[in-house]
């Protein structure tokens, strides 16, 4: 927050930034969304919504689902929702009461935490290690199942390592949860930002798992704030019933715009989308190896690389901050992802800029390399 | 919500169903509004802003305090939200923690007792009574502190009642909460939607309170999701970093299009919709009168009347159920307020319809009543 900060006040001042700390496209919501969310606001109002969302929105999610995903999911298992930020809070506030422990992976999406925390769950942590690239087995988090452990949260591609977990791997993940008593919650929400196989769902092997996805990445459209849910049918009333009280409903033209984004001409602009992704990825890592500093996740998902900067610096924060003022090149360090995973040799980088604009990073990064 | 999902359900079959139970504007989003949302996708990008909101819309809030209301609120008090409903959301989390106390009205906003559940608080009921047209004294609100009670949460105008709160009232309660160690809420949401003097903030008395508004309900954009937080500058911190991490930020198209909400021409247009309300409000007031239904509450504001049915039936809920079924006009029965008050006598009505379908509506009841 500390650097996010200084690196818009610099960028202010005329410095040219690199932002490479940015967890979000820097392509615009696709021109056919906007239009039909102009159009509807004009034809079909700006009124609330049902609770869980429009009933054709939930439809089209489904269809999506069994289409792209081959997963079978019922439209009345699905809860649209402000953000994946709201399907979060969502899962949590219906899942668990004060007491009741949450595992969560370190590194992992810092904000997890604090959803556990506002219905006075407690995290407990799930400290990756960097000698497996920072990925998980499914024993790995059974065997880290406590008595009290009620949920675990993973996120698959993953935010800061882009890392991807198997379908094999994630049914075995839900199934041993459902046998503790509990349940998986897997995040979904890079879906379709994947770089080596086809996009995939936990949603195709079992039902018995929470699922939480959004429309922010993928689908370039952040400031609307929409997301979904996907849960066991039996857990949707209670989640539905919280939804109506915590949120009223999600944002109306947002949802109108989302049906856009799953058809064409949206899809076929996103598709593109994600092949500049993939070569900024393919640049990125080729740079970074040329600097021989290494990539310690796998990276075959998301839009994030995590990289092992202890070559250099035994305080990863502090290398940023130093990166910053000397190169004016952004970044995230480690601390952001959770401390307990030894943070302070790993950075974040995030390629939601132009390719050209990752060229001139990596040189500035050299640069800045050579001088220490 | 089972009448109202009758009442849609009747509306699909075909039925010409009269809408008095609907809690919004029946009017659209102003053009001017729509049509800067619309340059703003274009023009500025739809990422996401900071978790606060646009630093020119927290400005442009303040600004209208100061020329609306004759309040002096700084925009560092401003935290802008996915509605109302993150407001209150964000107070509660930032200032109740696992068994504190929340002095709810009964009658009152059914999902504040939820927003109060969520963060582990007790809610404490604070039962208005009839004979007093539901509405509450600062010695009454102040003789109901309990030792744990942390927060006291009042609306003006009121859901359902209509009802306005003095200043000099909102003024003792506030200044009193905060010598019991507490604080005073104050829902705003219906501020500008007034019919017996001109609008106002307790912001211009006393900025040691916390108030919540939202677009939602004057502006006509429900549907867009947006509202903000106004607190003293020392809680604004960590209300500031809740919101980063429950939300991540409010809509940006709607932040935008808000910008444009609080200038003209869309004041214009909303002052015009202000005066039908009062129109619609007078019609109702005069219908109800002629069949001697009282309105029990003093209905100032919004665009509600709070009714007894009691000469008619001992059961609010079954005589809204009959209503809707023989005569097709939906209310809302006082359960939805409050379990509290003797609700079995009362029902809500909303003027979010025209003029001439409250007549209609008027007319139904009143052949409903007879057949009685
Ligand atoms: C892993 C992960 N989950 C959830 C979110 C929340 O995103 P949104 O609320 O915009 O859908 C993010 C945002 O960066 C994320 O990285
Ligand atoms: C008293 C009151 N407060 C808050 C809200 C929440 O509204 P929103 O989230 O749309 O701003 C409502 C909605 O009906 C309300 O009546």
């Amino acid at each position: 927050m500390a650097l996010l900060e200084r690196a818009q006040q610099l960028a202010a001042q005329g410095h040219d930034v690199i932002h490479l700390e940015v967890g979000e496209p820097d392509f615009e919501t696709p021109a056919p969304v906007l239009e039909a969310i102009a159009a509807a606001t004009r034809d079909r109002g700006t009124g609330y919504t049902p609770a869980a969302g429009l009933p054709a929105l939930r439809q089209a999610i489904a269809d999506d689902y069994r289409e792209r995903f081959a997963a079978n999911v019922s439209p009345a298992q699905i809860v649209v929702t402000p953000g994946a930020s709201g399907a979060l809070q969502l899962a949590l506030a219906a899942l668990i009461n004060p007491g009741d422990g949450v595992l969560l992976s370190d590194p992992g999406y810092p904000c997890n935490r604090q959803f556990v925390n506002l219905v006075g769950g407690k995290p407990q942590p799930l400290v990756l290690k960097a000698d497996n690239h920072f990925t998980l087995t499914a024993s790995e988090l059974l065997g880290a199942w406590q008595p009290d452990t009620r949920l675990a949260m993973v996120a698959s591609p993953d935010n800061p390592t882009g890392n991807m977990l198997s379908l094999d791997t994630l049914q075995a993940m839900a199934e041993g949860a459902v046998q503790q008593g509990g349940l998986l919650l897997v995040d979904e929400i890079y879906q379709g930002l994947c770089y080596r196989g086809p996009a995939q769902s936990v949603l195709s092997r079992t039902d018995q798992v929470l699922v939480i996805n959004s429309f922010s990445k993928y689908f370039c459209m952040t400031g609307w704030r929409l997301g979904w849910l996907v849960a066991p049918e039996p857990l949707v009333p209670a989640i539905e019933r919280l939804a109506q009280n915590l949120f009223l409903a999600p944002s109306t033209p947002a949802q109108y715009g989302a049906l856009a984004a799953l058809q064409e001409p949206s899809l076929t602009i996103l598709e593109q989308r994600h092949q500049l992704f993939a070569r900024r990825r393919q640049c990125l890592l080729n740079g970074l190896a040329h600097l021989k500093l290494p990539v310690v996740s796998k990276a075959d998902g998301a839009f994030y690389v995590y990289v092992d900067v202890s070559d250099w610096t035994n305080d990863s924060f502090a290398f940023c901050a130093d990166l910053l003022e000397k190169e004016k090149v952004a970044m995230t360090p480690g601390l952001d992802f959770g401390d307990g995973h030894d943070h302070h040799r790993y950075v974040r980088l995030a390629y939601t800029c132009a390719e050209s604009r990752l060229v001139d990073a990596l040189h500035r990064l050299g640069h800045y390399l050579e001088s220490l």
